[in-house]
């Protein structure tokens, strides 16, 4: 609530241009539609309307399953599939100055910016009071820094809320009108797009989210380089790309003896490089799998949510003990939290933390990383400086890295607190409670084929079909053996494991627990007799004998993370045509 | 081919009384049938012979596939369920001197003590030329060990060849017998019984193979106590109990600057002692569950092969950097290797050996414990010191330590090299290459049911069903969740854990990596309406997000180790007698 305290400075960061040129035909019929299902807006708090408030509250834990937190994590049901980029360009609303509703003045939304005075909001001209609403909003009270002021701001950073059945909930709060004055006031106070300054993508990248950018090459490109080019490596973005001049940036350490600055130049020269291959996989990878079991809320990550580089840094243990850390600090801190410089509007950055013991480690490769293929980081993978937390989920791996914390507390971001967990397939949005499981670092093992695409058709006259794929694990458990079936798990082949580019020499065997890069793996099984029909599938072992789990519905969870269970691929088989002959 | 160097001293080690006085008349009308059935001895090595040979050694795959490769790895297939004792006193065979065959004497006999020259043994005061087996002995060639000598020494050990269908294979070997003169030198050369000193053990124990001594508590009780009792923990014994001396026992290691020789005194007054709750697991616990799938070579664990004990000890860690443990030795170094006191006749130690990161890491915790819940080590335990690797598999915390050796290169010994590893479910014993597998160290993930039993009833007028367990899982990794099912795994509860006996406070957590105790399980969950049978089912979840696999197919392997899929257990439900009235 800390964002709520003043009121007045708030209402003069909200105030927007409301963008109200554009009418949006098909989406009136379909708000006057849903106005007519849902229940008339709910006001006083006994006797059965608190059963109704119950009801409803349900109905948009359901129907706002997928979204977004208001917070960076993203909605991506693909309910709309397709229409990613539509969604950039929103249907907008009429700015009703002829509706029949009261009409208000900026400084009279502004006034409503707390649980106790009311939570109004403006959208495209148009007044909504929220107050209800706050407690069913699956992102929990972010939802307030909106308060007495505009949402466009905030769905500006989170484009996924802008999509019909969020604008028909919304219309179900409608109060009234701003007049013509404080429009123009909101339309003077017009911030730039935060998106606009996004740099260029590779055009073969798969979007599942433009703003925040989030993006997976296609499967059949990722297992051809066994360094995944910078380019076409995936992108996961929470928040816009920050726009950092190394002359200025600084990254700034706290929580050792003294105070500590450091310039870009410093971290180079200072201290050695350090060069390690690390393979990065979102918590997310393979999501649209679980997504089939039941529907899931987060991004609808096909198999390449995951990708491997060379980084090059300062090892962040050689940082820490140069600026101090030693008995004294060790002996309160358990945790190296990390902040980042992409922020939202409200100036809250991205942020996680580790283990202590995984950062101070000698063996934990903890990089603070400055290059990525050999090159300066790219805008998208966190220029100047990121960090590099081999064999630990994506999240922890903070990107354009602003700040380092020793601290004896996790990271209090929400990305640490109430995202990034797994639960139980039994636990829903009802039941969850986010305290009661830990934030992921290690991976579990995973594979996936890469090779050949669900649905392919292979020349049943070969005789064979050729599968590829790729397999990893966390905390630097190496790939020990890939087994690939082609009669949907009945029988298995051991694939063919390798650590380079063909045309390389393969990586020699990492220390044990320091297998901190995928294997990628190919083998050739011969077609069963005359089948027309195959279920391909894989499933990868690590030196700590982990296994992937069979099936989806077991490990489901409601953020859709650790979906780990066997790929499977259908493909077909041509006639061979000299069988029929 | 070592052991084979001097046949003559071999010889002489070998001579044994042949136990000849009791005559089994079960055992003779077997052996007839049995010699019918099977096909000539086959003697020459060219054309259909040996495609002929080539089907007989097939045949003896699969006839032995559970037979003992004479080094500790015990064939407990149940194929004799409830014949542990019985095994023990075995069957005998006649001496058949009024036998047609050639009389041989043991001069004539310790001549074969090669491939070279063939391969002769006794048994029982007959004379059998099995060069051609050793090529397929399930055992490999240790039973070169034997060659030109008597079978007995090593069936003392490993009595699980003491069976009826070991005798009926050895039969189609036979070539003779021994003369009058030499089976009174066998039985003048009679050495002890080698298990005659084994410890007393606890009458609860379900006995798997006498000897060596295998035994796991009762699953009902193995969750009674968040700390085993030393009584109950499960014993795995690979060759019989040592008894050591502690006034001139040394603790001998090599590959450190100087030579070491440690007395018990000096190892626990040089250094300091540390206590640690560690839980270790056989590498076969849950073995019975794949057999299910299909028939694996191991002992036939239920599921209580896996106990927690508080143990007490030096750190290895401080004892290797006290005798000069340096940069120096680390450059080199990659491996400690293990060696017991426990040895077969032909002196041979148990032995294994872990990587040198775990050995020496901060973080490791790698104990030489002399005391096992505040108590000198039980003679089964490893007294006067064994080694403790916390997180690591049972087989590789070497018991009656009689050596260490910093070490490039893993133990060579039977287990390290070619036993506890995993293997695809398509690799067979025919195809199986040890070398393409690592050595078992970290387990994954793992739980079991311990209440109520398969088969129990219970009350269905209680409405609900009470199901407790254990969870655990390799590496430091702890366990932070157990789902449990009762409709055989279509929706899941989430269990309560603990960390302490009931009456105790909990522990306080472990820090990352160090989770080195099981957890306790216990849920109460509403039993479906009207039902009459139940399957319930348990699943654990590390702090690495590691799952348990579904199903036990997908990770048959032909040793059956790593057997962690779900736990099933069927129960009745009693009729409700208050709905019936």
């Amino acid at each position: 609530m800390q964002h709520l305290r003043h009121c007045q400075g708030f209402a003069q960061v909200f105030l927007i241009r409301s963008q109200s040129s554009k009418l949006s035909k098909s989406v009136i019929p379909s708000l006057s539609v849903w106005g007519g299902h849902l229940s008339s807006r709910w006001r006083s708090t006994g006797g059965h309307e608190k059963q109704e408030y119950n009801e409803r509250r349900q109905k948009f834990r359901f129907a706002l399953a997928g979204l977004l937190a208001g917070t960076g994590a993203v909605l991506a049901y693909k309910l709309h599939q397709g229409k990613v980029e539509r969604a950039t360009t929103p249907a907008n609303l009429p700015v009703a100055q002829t509706s029949s509703l009261p009409v208000y003045t900026l400084e009279e939304v502004t006034k409503h910016c707390s649980l106790d005075n009311g939570v109004w909001v403006t959208h495209k001209g148009e007044v909504y009071d929220i107050t209800e609403f706050v407690a069913v909003h699956p992102g929990g009270d972010k939802i307030l820094l909106a308060a007495g002021g505009a949402l466009e701001p905030y769905w500006a950073l989170y484009a996924v809320h802008e999509q019909d059945h969020v604008l028909e909930i919304l219309s179900e709060y409608k109060i009234g009108v701003l007049n013509t004055e404080s429009i123009k006031k909101q339309e003077s106070a017009n911030p730039s797009d935060p998106y606009s300054a996004e740099p260029t993508r590779h055009p073969a990248l798969q979007i599942n989210s433009l703003k925040p950018f989030n993006a997976e090459p296609p499967a059949s490109i990722l297992s051809d380089n066994y360094i995944t080019p910078s380019a076409i490596f995936f992108k996961r973005n929470h928040l816009p790309v920050p726009r950092v001049d190394p002359e200025t940036y600084r990254l700034n350490i706290e929580g050792l003896p003294g105070v500590v600055s450091l310039t870009l130049s410093e971290l180079k020269s200072r201290f050695p490089k350090h060069t390690i291959t690390v393979t990065l996989q979102c918590a997310g990878n393979r999501r649209s799998e679980m997504n089939k079991v039941k529907q899931v809320k987060g991004l609808n990550w096909g198999v390449a949510a995951i990708s491997n580089a060379t980084w090059s840094g300062a090892r962040l243990r050689d940082v820490l003990l140069y600026y101090g850390f030693g008995p004294e600090v060790a002996a309160k801190a358990q945790h190296v939290q990390f902040e980042g410089l992409d922020r939202d509007v409200t100036g809250t950055a991205y942020g996680a933390s580790i283990p202590l013991n995984k950062a101070m480690s000698d063996e934990g490769d903890v990089l603070l990383a400055y290059e990525m293929n050999g090159e300066d980081l790219p805008a998208d993978h966190g220029y100047p400086v990121r960090v590099v937390v081999p064999g630990v989920v994506g999240a922890r791996n903070v990107k354009w890295l602003g700040k380092i914390v020793v601290s004896d507390e996790e990271s209090k971001s929400h990305w640490q607190q109430n995202d990034y967990k797994g639960f139980s397939p039994g636990t829903d949005w009802d039941t969850v409670d986010f305290k009661s499981a830990p934030a992921i670092q290690e991976l579990p093992i995973q594979s996936a084929i890469t090779h050949p695409a669900e649905g392919a058709t292979v020349d049943g006259s070969v005789g064979e079909v050729t599968v590829k794929g790729y397999a990893w694990s966390g905390g630097g458990r190496e790939v020990v053996r890939v087994d690939v079936s082609v009669d949907g798990g009945n029988t298995w082949h051991v694939a063919k494991l390798r650590t380079s580019d063909n045309s390389q020499d393969p990586a020699s065997p990492p220390p044990p627990g320091k297998a901190w890069a995928w294997k990628l793996w190919e083998i050739d099984i011969p077609l069963p007799y005359r089948s027309q029909e195959l279920e391909i599938v894989c499933k990868a072992v690590d030196s700590s004998y982990n296994m992937q789990p069979d099936t989806f519905a077991p490990i489901w969870n409601l953020r859709g993370v650790l979906s780990n269970a066997w790929h499977r691929v259908k493909i077909k088989v041509s006639q061979d045509l000299k069988d029929q002959k």
